[in-house]
């Protein structure tokens, strides 16, 4: 009966860890994304010189409080799933391991503390916490179209990287090392950022030759912007349209009805989400979900 | 008698001050365009050291006028309305306030005086007097588009900030101090800048690792360009086919119906505007709207 | 009789002049281009100092001779059509006067030379002659677009010029003059780079307020520039499906018909152009047209 | 019987060389990948001078091997075909020979090596080794849309020079050399930089008039930038719209069989590519294919 006794302490831990359906679990998801946008913000304090120099010791301490809570939490996790290999090796596991570690790696290193904003990933969770589920749903479009012009984006940026590597080594020919086009490396950078249309200015052509050819160079980026949005708001208005007409013919789509009942419940076993609502068993494993 | 009397004369100024269908209120709103725009140049020129040391006391008087004149107009604002506060807490309301009142505290500081350019926001009233309430109706689809949009959007510019922060620190330890990446909210703000295509250059990466992630950075930023404007464009794709269909089955929408006989009346009482031509109540609180 | 002779002498010299269907008015047009093209060549090569130094005896009576040249056809041009008038005030015919009258003018004032590259007005015949018409009836779709969206695209405008005020004006009172914010209309314009995301980075927020701020302005001016494209994309492709539906209907449009047989003739009388082939009348004043 | 004998040898050859079905065919192009992406990695590192100062008896060995094979290739190449000439005339015959002759030409000249770089062109081919081609009749559409508006396309451009040449004339005698507008040609650069929205920032502005028509500049570019974007969009849209009402017809379009069926086998007599799956002769020449 222990052992009973123990996975029900452990299955409530779950649920207010993993889930934010009931008031325990949103409770605790407010509450880690207000630590996690805390030590965001501690952090770049810390890195602003005027600001460390006064503050040193609170920013420090602050740091060290907001760690520790990581490191339990992380912890917690890792004991409330029955399968922790699962979690430690998902996207969100690593991510979590890799917003507790580096302030331990200050006891070696000292530049390691700017690596705890990778945190910053972890903010990635308020999409669940704040219901956005459903609003990700919507923007599933948007990634179909996405997934759906992958080729023709994957084509285009190669053809971007040749052209940019062909432009760059004329550039670095024309303009050469004086005007600060001093190897074809940099040379090819300084193509990009002007095929994408940020100029930077810190390089700029400065013989007449050197002039004309990133005319073209910009004229061509500015063409080829077309490309990419085309393609995307063309794939999008093609999914709208199917979507719409499958509306109009009334025939009741799975995706749809997913889409409502979803909830944020995550398996004990198996860490899936996205079940229905009133669902008894995981989608994934069959192993029997945790009902208050 | 005397209280109708007033009344009478109370509504004649709501007339006047408020709407722009009558020559007088016509007249009216166009001087006060006027000298709206005519406060701007003036506090524009101010603010040019070399013609302010030539020019400063008619500046000075003329900014004077303008704001005694404002000021006065606003009174009567208040005055010739049923319901001031309504008015005075109104988005216009506060404009104008925050138009006038810069000028008075110039007496206690000195700087207050550029905050006088907030009377730009006053031009929006251009678009009542220059009748173009119904361009504004055309572009209601546009603002359907960007609505229907939003969440998209939102979520959009979550992940455009998430990456900025991950990408601005990562930055902030490539290139360091040294190059200008001072500390992490100013990569943060590169990281944007560089984003957006903006590329001021103020801040460039020297090392070849930080211009390399750059390239990444620019790639990334004129790949997601194309998000929100296909996105928007879809929507308002979609809406002006919606559009083309009503019209095709010759269905007559309300807001069809509104849009032409809408007319710039003001109800004295509640400050409603749009009521329809030939109007003899407000169709928000059922007053009776003023006719000469 | 010797007026008829006149006539005709005239109305051919007419054919050859303006229009392009027969092999000397074809030569003519050629020749013409290739002459305004070799004038802005040469004042552009007159502007580069070390060039002009050592050619410019060359350049100098280059430009003199295609003044001339040019001087001829204008008093041509004004002889041989009915209406001077008409062609002195229509826009090609102001165009070609001032193309010619700088170099006259530096007898007078020095700087006046540059001016002459207006003439690259003059290149837009370029359509005419190279038969392009029949292109730029396509392009009457991206005009049809263009025009539909105006007022939306004016009420965009209008909103950009008030928020750049009202940001500027902020963006002074933040930075200041110490920061290169030296006065609010340099302000302004500084608001409008950054919007438009062209970003020259000669001026640059210096405080961290003011780089905030920016933020908030490149991200604004990151995502309106979808507006303007969502519009006019919609509108083209509205018009677009508008066409194709027309033509699946087989209805004959009107356009169409021009479109295929109009020729590059010109009334001798009125100016008038797109006249359909084998056309005996102008069909515009009724006028006989010239055949030979 | 040996000129059969003969012919067998170059058949296989042929095979290897300018195929990829076959697993030596296969190896071939992949190993040929390889080598062109290290002989570009060798040239730009050569240009980077800290590098090149120490390693510079490996790079220059290193880009001999690759050099001395990509010879050996392209005599192969030209051996293996029956018509030589038509191979050394094609786009890959000449870019082939390009990347071979800058090494032998710095035995003459010194900067001729960077050239070499070109051979970042041979890259295209990884379409044919990935298997890609279907993924490119994929993009065919892109193509389609491209063409479909290159007049649309063309006249754009055109309009975008005439109006630079206009506009940078313009701002040469409005800000002239003092502010770095030194001539007509560097102020047309100057303003093709901002039209693009690229916005270097090595040329700015100074006066007050320079500035304001600088903002109508960007302003204009700004809306400008919709147009080739809303026509690709539109075109492209079009495009998917007219092969989606295909498919519904369930009509078998003939492009659709050829993408499905297509492999990378190349005729050895005229080169011709695109075969059916099976084919036993050239669909160009009526030559027998070779099969293993």
């Amino acid at each position: 009966m222990e052992i009973e006794n123990k996975h029900t302490w452990k299955s409530k831990l779950h649920e207010v860890i993993y889930e934010a359906d009931t008031p325990n679990g949103k409770w605790f998801d407010i509450l880690l994304l207000a630590f996690i946008i805390i030590s965001i913000i501690l952090v770049m304090l810390e890195s602003v010189v005027s600001i460390d120099r006064e503050y040193h010791q609170i920013l420090y301490i602050g740091e060290w409080i907001v760690t520790i809570l990581f490191s339990i939490e992380y912890v917690l996790r890792v004991i409330s799933v029955r399968k922790p290999l699962k979690y430690i090796f998902s996207f969100f596991g690593i991510i979590d391991l890799l917003s507790t570690i580096p302030m331990y790696l200050t006891f070696l290193f000292g530049g390691a503390q700017a690596l705890v904003t990778l945190r910053a990933l972890r903010l990635l969770r308020v999409f669940r916490i704040l219901k956005l589920a459903r609003y990700l749903g919507a923007s599933k479009q948007l990634k179909d179209s996405i997934i759906g012009s992958r080729v023709k984006i994957l084509v285009f940026l190669f053809a971007v990287m040749v052209s940019s590597v062909v432009f760059g080594t004329i550039m670095y020919l024309v303009e050469g090392e004086a005007n600060g086009f001093t190897n074809i490396p940099k040379s090819v950078y300084w193509c990009i950022v002007t095929l994408t249309t940020v100029g930077f200015g810190d390089i700029a052509p400065q013989t007449p030759l050197g002039q004309f050819i990133t005319t073209i160079i910009m004229i061509l980026g500015y063409g080829i912007i077309a490309v990419p949005t085309g393609i995307v708001s063309a794939e999008y208005a093609k999914n709208s349209l199917n979507k719409e007409e499958n509306k109009g013919n009334k025939l009741i789509q799975p995706e749809d009805l997913i889409e409502v009942h979803t909830n944020s419940q995550c398996c004990i076993n198996c860490l899936a989400e996205k079940h229905q609502d009133g669902a008894e068993y995981c989608h994934k494993c069959g192993c029997k979900l945790h009902h208050e």
